[in-house]
């Protein structure tokens, strides 16, 4: 693309939601736009647990970033690892695939890289209790749940079996409680008589969490519905509960009176928290900015750094106001962003903060079950699940993504089947051997 | 599953065309059937290029066997590698994911295990050069031929750029032929205005091999539509070419006048010849069977090893009158062996030899274009295009995999999508990788 003469020079840092409609809002401005991410998708998270269950394809809850922006002239995407800012030169330093340096010069920079999952200080449980934020972790989650059921039927020692078909959960937020009730499912009606020496539908799917119920966020009614949905289910619900070790073979849990119990599992996945990736600490290292607790960004009104007006930080890695991680707050954080920006290259600057317009939540309990919250009004059950149905298929991104998902979940909900579900003796293998071989290092290897 | 008092041991090795026939027709047989295979899923192979080139997910050129089996409570299904047979005692060994031994006993074995990919004693080229029999091979392949075109994007180095805009195609059978065509579609129609530092319609793609031309066995009228066709889509044909060295940025060849010329060329793809796996060497030397130059095992018209009535060899790795290795001989061969040892385990042996109906051959040029050979019929071009359709859809497995199927290839030729291409940085460098390290040892990691 040709440098436009005495055109501003913006980029993005990420092309989740706010990445992606930073730079789709910024279509008709007079800027050059640089978008950089590590993928070279754009991935639907909301419904990354159907992929790491083996409903939808990669395909399906993902699209190029270059083919959804390549009608932007305007916008160059680059792949490649963002490793530091240098808020005083303006510039943002990575690295393209293989290790070369590139240096990218702005005047706007939207820091959009979404956060990672934190282990609160314990990153060695990482390699037995992977968590699941991009299309890679959901393919591991994957192997491992389908590779369980594989090695609890080839196991000859009664414990071990047991071992195999016990999953735990961490965390009873929206990913922990769909991952629950998706195992429950794919146990009791994906691999119903695919097994010879197991009874699949014996698996147990325990479900941790610290606080009160389960998707304590939907508030006390349909956090309700979903515990009496989950235990209608299977699911067994182990609230006010503290994840203090993991190992190859199992978890310790302190409960609310003090007593730590121990649970063998062989997959144990993690659901629990959030941390910044480090672009984030290097951001606030060099502009001094203020984080909270999980090392989100404190922006002002109009989702800038205080002090760097030209520094944005819009999606799941601001923090403003005690707005949630959610898909929709980072869609109208980009719009907004890109917006302001626009404004002020065309000369004529915006002082109109950013207002979120609320509107609802929903979660996938099970085939016919969901809770969903829009304002005021409360679904759950067979309506919450149409409702969700709709919402989903709605915010896909883009048609033919809508109609395979239409496709697949049409298949899974009237014939049982989840088809994308490839695995070798190698993958379940390198799944078996977490839990045998020494922790690499550094421990983290998710 | 329990024991059947009495009942004969079928040990099926192998989950593809000829392994999945097999335990198909031994449906009502009075035997206990084993399938041992080390992946999780049959494979439908003649569409693997469309997986390995965005088109398909692995899910729609897959079915899990437990799946397809379940209704077979005579057959039971073990993910395991097989590791060595033992024709005296009747048993067959494995490893479970993990390591872990196993062992079959059998009455009748089935030695269905495929072709491997051959270098022709230069295992070295794997490394640089993957060649694609599973479903592994081809999301390899997918990662180095999408992972190119962000190389030559990224690329400062105009020399450096015109490598990884060349794709070298060993092989120009159908495998080579329909990936040269897709690469050519991807580069001109799916990344059109995808990219803004190159134009990927200037990629190279060059297809070698040691014979007069294309798709040779399937006769000259067709092979030279085949030629003219790929001609007309840019394909640059080197036929009487012997490729004599591959590395980490190019390969040399030799014409037919000796004369060795060296291309640059940052992706080189391997389709040229196929091995026998390790299982099949070890029953060639535990049964002193005859194999030809291949590898493959020379049986008799039932389809037995010479010596060794229980053990019987169809598909690829069968060697019987010059039949080629193709998806209609495998499943024929699968059916007749399930059928004979059927016969005899219900008392009344059969001594009706195998006999081969020839349905013909396909392969895919590009889209609206494709060469078919029914008996004395042939079709080619936009005709031939259309009995590949409906051939292909016929033959897919499964009812929810044709309709996934036929929904892809609608988007892919009416809107040139081709949505299954996740990939990242890390990905890409690990392709990148590969012609900067130097090579592990043993050389073959493929």
């Amino acid at each position: 693309m040709d440098d436009q003469a005495g055109q501003r020079r913006v980029v993005i840092i990420g092309g989740g939601f706010a990445g992606l409609f930073t730079a789709r809002a910024l279509r008709r401005a007079p800027v050059q736009v640089t978008l950089i991410d590590r993928a070279a998708h754009h991935l639907f998270q909301p419904l990354l647990y159907q992929c790491s269950t083996g409903i939808l394809s990669e395909g399906k809850i993902t699209a190029p970033l270059r083919e959804l922006l390549r009608k932007h002239r305007n916008v160059e995407c680059v792949l490649a690892e963002v490793t530091g800012i240098d808020p005083e030169r303006r510039q943002v330093h990575a690295r393209r695939p293989g290790g070369e340096r590139m240096e990218f010069g702005y005047d706007y920079l939207v820091v959009a890289a979404g956060v990672e999952q934190s282990y609160f200080g314990h990153d060695e449980f990482a390699r037995y209790a992977p968590g699941m934020k991009s299309v890679e972790d959901a393919l591991v989650i994957r192997r491992r749940v389908f590779g369980a059921f594989e090695m609890a039927e080839s196991a000859t020692d009664p414990a071990e079996r047991t071992r195999w078909l016990t999953f735990a959960l961490v965390g009873a937020g929206p990913t922990g409680v769909e991952l629950a009730g998706q195992i429950r499912e794919v146990a009791t009606k994906t691999l119903r008589s695919e097994y010879r020496h197991i009874a699949p539908e014996d698996a147990r799917v325990l479900l941790f969490d610290g606080g009160d119920a389960p998707l304590a966020s939907f508030g006390p009614v349909l956090s309700g519905k979903a515990a009496a949905a989950l235990t209608k289910l299977g699911v067994e619900q182990h609230m006010h509960s503290i994840v203090t070790q993991v190992d190859g073979t199992g978890l310790l849990v302190r409960d609310k009176d003090g007593k730590v119990t121990r649970y063998e599992a062989g997959t144990v996945l993690w659901a629990a928290g959030v941390a910044a990736p480090a672009v984030a600490t290097a951001i606030v290292k060099a502009t001094g900015a203020k984080c909270d607790r999980g090392g989100r960004i404190m922006v002002g009104k109009d989702l800038t750094v205080p002090g760097y007006p030209e520094i944005y930080v819009p999606g799941d890695l601001m923090c403003l106001d005690g707005l949630p991680g959610v898909a929709e707050v980072a869609m109208q954080g980009g719009l907004y962003v890109g917006g302001h920006i626009r404004h002020a290259a065309e000369g004529h600057p915006s002082d109109k903060p950013f207002r979120y317009r609320d509107l609802g939540s929903a979660a996938y309990i099970s085939r016919g079950s969901a809770v969903v919250s829009v304002g005021k009004l409360h679904f759950s059950g067979f309506i919450g699940w149409w409702v969700w149905l709709f919402v989903h298929i709605g915010f896909l991104t883009g048609f033919r993504n809508r109609i395979g998902a239409i496709l697949s979940w049409w298949f899974a909900f009237t014939r049982d089947l989840r088809r994308e579900r490839t695995y070798t003796v190698r993958e379940v293998g390198i799944v078996r051997d977490v839990y045998t071989s020494p922790p690499p290092s550094p421990a983290n290897d998710g």
